[in-house]
């Protein structure tokens, strides 16, 4: 792919200039960001089921591959990981992708002379050559339906689906502050061109393997509750792990259990790495608790109320300094 | 109120006729079930509200009182337990409430010679003199957002709120099956009325008392995988209640954690009671696992995927029997 220029390309390109592009390309890639989830998958077989309707040779490449979870949604088959012998394409889409790095290998083996992109992470440099960012669109997937709806690309019930998943896995199902009015609207218009919502939603929210109720219990073994209710920890030991193979996108939203309850300022979730270190994970409910701050204090980072660090240590010390740390924020807030 | 009766009123009333009544009452009684949800309150108090613009005297009876899981809710304040020394009104309506019973005290209480019904459940007997019962209405919600827009009722960001309320709660988040296209564009209406999703959605799905969180600790903690991972069950023992001082709204929801787990075909809660019995929570992913057959066989009921059962024996005892029974017919039938 091409370097960004920012500079360059301030505004955003136009529908009608990107549908352009793809009605004049015929191999087309579509790439995605590493640790993929539902708007990246979502996004990325939207666009590809779409444009196969218009007779187009179309690569869908993610660096992870299809995850377990998301195996239902319409055309996974169509996803593969990125080859190094793939012939170039004409034209390379990057979606839902805040920066190139992200892209991983899908963004390193794709070769096009052309790329667009389309992303709703206000952070987005703007990279490749005809770009839409629209940081108030709560997911990349509601961007697609606007640009497919108004420039009359091919729409049917799994496109639609496909839509749907990106777009209620980024709300968490219509709830987080970026759904808008006009996510609901395209909700309804999603229902209309065919999407069973009872379906996908329990495939999306009531499905998962027993290993993660397991690893849920054994979590919430090893809460505690620290600085007067204000702090809510748990840890995931390296034995856990093995002993329940856990995976990776297992532990995903299960620091929510913690953040929700009632008083708890400060979320923490502590996962003992194989390298000698502590993954810290922390939420933080309130802006004068900022997590970021105290993150960087181990050498991690992130945004206020969502942030981490990877700590030298062993669980068990990386856990009281941190939580000595956090209670002294807060207990100095409060 | 006075006693249903299903033949004389088949058809439903009219918005018209239904809008035409409130407006010629003055005192106005408005009432919902005993063991109330999102949807029972947040109709009750969007049409109170509603109500109260047009100058209306407006008394909203629920035997529960308002529980404190919906303390947010706008003009909470104005649902009271029902009184018995309270003046007649000029009019009663129910919401949301299957069957007269199911009122409770706020039914016996409330005197009024003309009563509305409005309903979505499909087994509501009709009771009352103007009826509307919609089965195919997610929501008692959705069918008063109808009425106040069709009807030209006031309508303001509360009112919206308490009807997003309602919606909300009783498709699970825009999830379950009941969900329509025309309940995302009252979504979308909803919001343009002021609503602010994530505030009412954190408010409702994200948080609750640190019991909740210790609750389902020790239930996963006796979690039990039986049938080859087709049955999943946990147990609460009096001891726990006691100690944890478990409220019986806590339960609420806590077996959807087995029931999400992939494989499981029935999930099963046990619930030790003071007097020497057990109560069963049954729910079923197949209808060929029918566990409203089953409880029958222990003297409960209840529909093909959701039922109960009050059974006497030790919580030990009842959790053999009630697991061999379900293995039994989950055995026969994969």
């Amino acid at each position: 792919m091409s370097k960004s220029n920012a500079s360059e390309s301030a505004a955003n390109s136009t529908f009608p200039e990107i549908a352009s592009a793809l009605r004049a390309a015929q191999r087309i890639v579509i790439v995605s960001h590493v640790r993929p989830d539902g708007d990246a998958f979502g996004s990325q077989l939207a666009l590809a089921l779409s444009l196969r309707q218009l007779g187009k040779d179309v690569a869908v490449w993610n660096e992870d591959g299809l995850l377990d979870k998301y195996s239902f949604i319409p055309g996974g088959e169509l996803l593969h990981v990125p080859t190094a012998d793939a012939a170039p394409f004409d034209l390379g889409v990057a979606l839902d992708t805040a920066g190139q790095n992200r892209l991983g290998l899908a963004g390193e083996l794709a070769r096009a002379p052309k790329w667009i992109n389309i992303d709703h992470h206000p952070t987005n440099p703007r990279y490749g050559d005809l770009v839409f960012i629209d940081p108030t669109a709560p997911a990349t997937g509601q961007i697609l339906f606007e640009l497919i709806s108004s420039e009359d690309l091919p729409m049917d019930a799994k496109i639609a689906e496909n839509l749907f998943v990106a777009i209620s896995t980024d709300t968490g199902s219509f709830q987080y502050p970026n759904t808008t009015a006009r996510t609901f609207e395209i909700g309804a218009e999603l229902v209309k061109c065919g999407v069973d919502v009872g379906r996908v939603s329990q495939l999306l929210y009531e499905s998962y393997p027993l290993r993660r109720a397991e690893l849920l219990r054994e979590l919430l073994g090893t809460m505690r509750i620290e600085a007067n209710g204000n702090v809510a920890a748990f840890s995931l030991s390296l034995a856990v792990v093995e002993r329940l193979r856990v995976k990776a996108e297992d532990n995903e939203g299960l620091i929510d259990h913690l953040r929700a309850i009632e008083g708890v300022v400060v979320a923490v979730f502590f996962e003992e790495l194989i390298e000698g270190k502590v993954r810290v994970s922390m939420r933080s409910k309130s802006e004068t608790a900022d997590v970021s701050d105290i993150c960087q204090r181990f050498g991690g980072g992130g945004h206020k109320l969502a942030a981490g660090a990877r700590i030298r240590g062993s669980l068990a010390e990386v856990e009281e300094r941190v939580l000595k740390a956090i209670s002294d924020v807060v207990n100095c807030n409060s």
